[in-house]
């Protein structure tokens, strides 16, 4: 049973005015390819983005974080050192926290922490097919960070994931899916420009974590999440000559949502 | 005794000018998240950027250099050496230098750094009130980047520091304060938008650094960086639907200002 | 003989063609500062962008990858081990990739590794005229990134280099040229806010290598990744107001040339 949710739905408008409110202090233990865009975006959204990589800190500062996002993109073996206990931290405390397994499967690294890491109680897992697939046990097949099979086709894995792990599920691609294992939610619209610009899917990731925590349930987190993008990505593609002016003008959509 | 400088005051022209003719080569140890946009920055108003981040390296760049930017917003341990090196090198070769304490408070590594390289008489040190609170010894309840405190609340503890370190502080905040434990600047002006867009401040820092390298005094230095942002801020606010565009209009109001 | 190609020479409209058919997976291993832009600019014509940094999965990721890039703008220790790796692994699974010698000649820890590293076969290395004497041995008394030769006046330079490694030698400038030790091909056009914006010489680096996958020669792909990058440039400053909207402009522009 997959129902379908999309902006403006009074739930995702409320999240989004909760966002917009409270703030959330978002701890992004991100990729180098993506930073500056994933703090704009947090910034844009209404989040408060801040990034503390050293396995000296990262642990005191999920702790005092209103949620965090580990994602493999580029991980190092001291990266991996400060994921594990920031991670272990967040647990601890309470703060609710987001996997995004980029690139898992054939590259040894990643994949080991992200299985190790799915195994300690994220919220949200979030990726495209292949990768979850990957995470999941099965052969993705996956190509760098794009994915080679479509959202659907991920779905049974995604179910498994999230039976197994308690955690909700998203599976982004051309109509993005999210599932606690029970219930599917479809999120339509969206645009392929999000594709030809360099860490659409992470930023969505970290906002996943900053909707984590103001949304009722996770599941709640990763729909309106993924809806507020879709909205400003259709937004900004309407405006948009290219990649360069779309990246611009989906910041601005971002913050111009719903007012 | 506060005086007054902004946009257009022939002094903060006079350096701007100065700053494009000899586009000073600008050695920026900053934080990953910030990179990009600061490097763009220091571009756009006519500075040269450069970023040398090896301990094997970051030593002897800083001798050549004509200013240096420590920011520790990102810093792991291996950053907290090349720093150390750096900063130690630019002190024996007579390299100015700014000293950006990034959500210094809480957290061990960063504070511990800053604390210790605050003594080895940076030009400048620029930070929001929180920051400048901590790092004064003063409890600054930070949160992250953003600052709980006023930059007005904050003049006390930036008198202080001024006056035990030799350095002058600059306290970004809705109106910036510059003061050299003697007199004060403020520094109206700017936009709200600058709040919205990542490493704002960071890239402020590292144009405190490049204006040293021109400027008749640190204080004017750290005036005219201030002036030449909140000038160009206002222009690209106002021409702006959003973050994104706000973003991209800086850096072109930053190399139009004046011209 | 010097000859000279631009857009629309059919066999740069050809590779351009054959580049946003095949996507190329272009791993890039490249400095801090520059990854997002480059990633944008790869996706921005139509390559696929992958960074893998971590020595455990850097070697494994090159032999899988369309194309290498190796830029050694901004590293550390831990990053120079994981280019040997990746380099060594492209050499053995013949992946063609592109050496990038950011502002060797002083700085010990690049200075040693684009030696170690231009003797094992790239198949194109660029740089501006400093980085290209410097590498070839000569004085370039070169200024961090920034370039204080000619382009044509490292041309000596770049003929020694290419018949001393087989590597074709790219040269960055007013005009840029390509040789691989025989012929000289000139690449007019450009503009100069392609200076104003950090990473533009990187981000052309990964372009050539992206070109390699799909060019009848390191020639031709260097050759092809400079016309395609000045064309876009050109049209980007026609309607830019500064750097700002130049750097989005160059993006939109590398989606739409030839469309």
């Amino acid at each position: 049973m997959t129902a379908s949710r999309a902006w403006p739905d009074p739930r995702i408008a409320a999240d989004l005015e909760a966002l917009r409110e409270r703030a959330p202090l978002t701890h992004c233990l991100t990729n180098v390819v993506v930073t500056n865009f994933t703090a704009n975006v947090l910034l844009a959204a209404g989040a408060a983005p801040a990034m503390v990589p050293a396995v000296e800190e990262a642990g005191a500062f999920a702790a005092v974080a209103d949620a965090l996002l580990v994602n493999v993109g580029t991980i190092t073996a001291p990266d991996a050192e400060a994921m594990r206990v920031a991670v272990s931290s967040a647990g601890d405390a309470g703060t609710p926290w987001v996997l995004d397994p980029v690139a898992v499967g054939a590259l040894p690294l990643r994949t080991g922490l992200a299985s190790e890491l799915v195994r300690q109680r994220p919220a949200v897992v979030r990726g495209n097919g292949s990768e979850i697939l990957a995470l999941a046990g099965a052969s993705g097949g996956g190509r760098g960070v794009d994915s080679t099979v479509g959202s659907e086709a991920a779905l049974d894995a995604a179910h498994g994931l999230a039976a197994e792990t308690g955690a909700v599920v998203a599976v982004s691609g051309e109509v993005d899916h999210v599932t606690d294992g029970e219930q599917v939610v479809a999120i339509p619209g969206g645009d392929v420009l999000l594709t030809r610009v360099t860490g659409a899917g992470c930023a969505l990731g970290a906002l996943m974590a900053a909707f984590l925590a103001v949304s009722a349930t996770p599941l709640d987190a990763a729909v309106s999440a993924s809806a507020v993008m879709a909205a400003a990505a259709e937004r900004a593609a309407a405006g948009a000559r290219g990649p360069g002016t779309f990246a611009a003008g989906l910041l601005d959509e971002l913050s111009l949502l719903g007012r």
